[in-house]
């Protein structure tokens, strides 16, 4: 089509402008740097701005595990519809690359510039120039069909399947929609911006083309008043009890996968459970405030456990009233979770709200209603090194008894081996394919 | 359930907590005029807050319309189902005063204390408790259905329907489903916060219980650099061209309702369209640059229309290259929308883009891809004075002849008059029914 086109003032200008803003957004750091030293203490907020936060990503864990959260995140989940091993390892060579540079503030890879750059599409969808880097990460995972698919070993690399990475068990009450379920390889973006996450996850996705497709893409988000636990769509704070992250030993124990003899690849890897977990808001909000207080065994205001004073107060699990009953119930969310009930276990949550507008919904729970109703909920992601000792043992227990299950369903799930991060050169999963 | 439960500790210092929050809410214009006078210059960025930002509820124009835009919206719209006049009028008085009440950073209603609150389910859902105004508004609306429902006049308003508010015809291309398209009752909340948005729409929704029921509820969302004019998915600059909102003779040629001698109610008021625009991500991005500017009108990195160099610089459909073809190109967006292809039409685009993570999808351009998608697009927006000269004909020659059609689907729709806003004491809607 460009041969009949009227002919186009060159933009070598518009691209070089272009150019540098994205030079400028790659390195950022130096440029709050600068900013501070020049504006001294007169700008405090400046450093806040969310817009300029920058993560690593090179290291030894990959970000988005235990970087404080960002309040967006758009996670996808893609099939390989290729054969070959070469295809696989190219793909994470190249999201390896794109990821660094889109966590730095870059685009995809450099726009090219002048009459080179018209008659081919752009490498980068341009929809978040100038936003900066906004905090993104980019966590990549394996689902297990990367190391079998419908019993084969496309990839020669079912031996290295690592135990932990199981399939996960049908839980009581799963209602799973097989497009929102499973899935080869997983991308979790997170950032301070919703167009900066899904710009991330696009512009990955694409470069997978003839090598992998979409399976299937959320988009979540968590709003909270600054520095405090944020609330959920339920109204009540979420990730409270988490194991703390400023603890290395904590995170050594429950979150990072140590070197076993089945995958020494996986050392300084986590294993990752997402969940789309549907709420029946409309049921909720038409819900005592008592009882709903009874179901998370926490006050909803104050995010104190029940019969406790503060948020952060110790959940007491032996506590009885005068009677002789537990002050928080047997089948609350926070007793029922809590890892006194889970053999000491833990994992750390990293969850997101969804908000999918309203869809026609048939709830299974009394009063079977049938009606146009918010498809909206929680994106659960749990981070643990043992799936076996972590998230199944624990939802078993929360999918027979917790109260909650009157007004979720959980519609979709998948299991990913987060390998460890990458070196500079190196991309993430070499580990997997090359030693 | 509630005389089996444990003995509770009072949460009254919880709520006083909480009702002291929800009032700093209420009056942080003056926290945070004493914060600017406290601090003087030393802290500009305090006042760029987006969670501390508060808009006005009563006024003569209701908010949202040239309101400087939100980062985020939750739209709606609703079908009454009551048979009774006098129940949409006490819907209408209740969600103006929630509407007031949430716009200032309050809860719906005020929070129940001590006791009293246990036993009953809270008048709001209190996720978003802490949280600040965000810039909230709230924008409401009628449809058609209001007036007149399937040839009956249920509230003795069919001889007040305005004339401009018209069925819309079916344009070109359209792929309207009936779940996203329509509604008697509109509600359009924008705020810097996904969840504050939400939170609106969903205790306005839940005190329409018995009178009126979700149609479609939809989040949007727009991202830009602080000060620029954002860019949509399609990485171009949105909203350029808009009529200045800050040049009222221009709001009131295009954007506010006259007294018209059907509907002097009316007068104040706009009438809004809302079109849900499913784009074609991975089509698009894989469609060369100049192309793409083709289709557009305008450079992608700059935002000039072709053949200018900067974002602001005029269009001039009449220039010609030396072979006396037009510059932008006949059947480009930029120069079909624009006002002088359209009688001097000008509409106020207000539109977010939509994220609803994937689903299947088949195109129906070449190369007719059957695969999961994105299910993503534009959630567009134009207020006016009257449909009739606005979006009507102007879409109508877009969806004959726009280039971006090849990547755009309107699968959602609706119309609604938009009534003046109101005095406190009075209620949103009081001219249609009380005059």
């Amino acid at each position: 089509m460009a041969n009949d086109q009227p002919p186009r003032p060159k933009r070598r200008g518009f691209l070089k402008a272009g150019g540098a803003a994205v030079a400028a957004g790659a390195s950022l750091g130096a440029g709050l740097a600068t900013s501070q030293n020049a504006l001294g203490k007169t700008q405090p907020h400046a450093l806040a701005d969310p817009q300029l936060a920058v993560e690593p990503f090179y290291g030894t864990h990959q970000g988005g595990i235990v970087t404080p959260q960002q309040s967006h995140t758009y996670v996808a989940a893609l099939d390989l519809t290729t054969e070959k091993r070469e295809d696989v390892i190219a793909l994470l060579r190249a999201w390896t690359d794109a990821a660094a540079r889109l966590t730095q503030g870059g685009t995809a890879a450099p726009l090219p510039t002048g009459d080179a750059a018209d008659n081919k599409a752009a490498p980068d969808s341009g929809d978040v120039l100038g936003l900066g880097p906004c905090g993104l990460t980019i966590t990549f995972g394996f689902g297990p069909g990367l190391f079998t698919h419908e019993g084969k070993d496309r990839y020669g690399l079912a031996a290295r399947r690592p135990a932990a990475l199981v399939d996960l068990p049908r839980f009581n009450g799963d209602q799973l929609i097989k497009e929102k379920t499973g899935g080869d390889l997983y991308i979790q973006a997170c950032a301070n911006d919703q167009q900066v996450a899904f710009h991330a996850v696009r512009q990955l996705s694409r470069l997978a083309y003839g090598t992998a497709a979409m399976r299937w893409g959320q988009s979540g988000f968590l709003s909270g008043p600054r520095g405090q636990t944020p609330r959920n769509l339920m109204g009540f704070k979420d990730g409270t009890n988490n194991p703390s992250t400023a603890k290395p030993p904590l995170m050594n124990q429950f979150v990072w996968a140590g070197a076993s003899a089945d995958a020494p690849w996986m050392e300084g890897g986590t294993y990752t459970v997402v969940r789309r977990i549907r709420i029946t808001l409309e049921h909720w909000d038409n819900t005592e405030l008592d009882f709903q207080e009874q179901v998370f065994g926490r006050h909803k205001y104050s995010g104190a456990p029940i019969g406790k004073q503060n948020e952060f107060d110790a959940v007491d699990l032996k506590e009885e009233d005068k009677d002789g009953n537990p002050v928080i119930p047997e089948n609350s969310h926070v007793r029922l979770s809590n890892q006194a009930s889970n053999n000491g276990a833990q994992i750390l949550r990293r969850s997101y709200s969804y908000n999918d507008g309203t869809n026609f919904y048939i709830e299974r729970w009394p009063p079977w209603r049938q009606e146009t109703e918010y498809d909206a909920g929680l994106i659960f992601i749990a981070h643990q090194s043992d799936p076996r000792s972590g998230f199944i043992p624990i939802n078993d227990r929360l999918a027979k008894f917790d109260m909650m299950n009157q007004f979720t369903t959980h519609v979709g799930s998948a299991i990913f081996a987060v390998p460890p991060g990458a070196k500079p050169g190196s991309y993430i999963g070499a580990g997997l394919f090359e030693t």
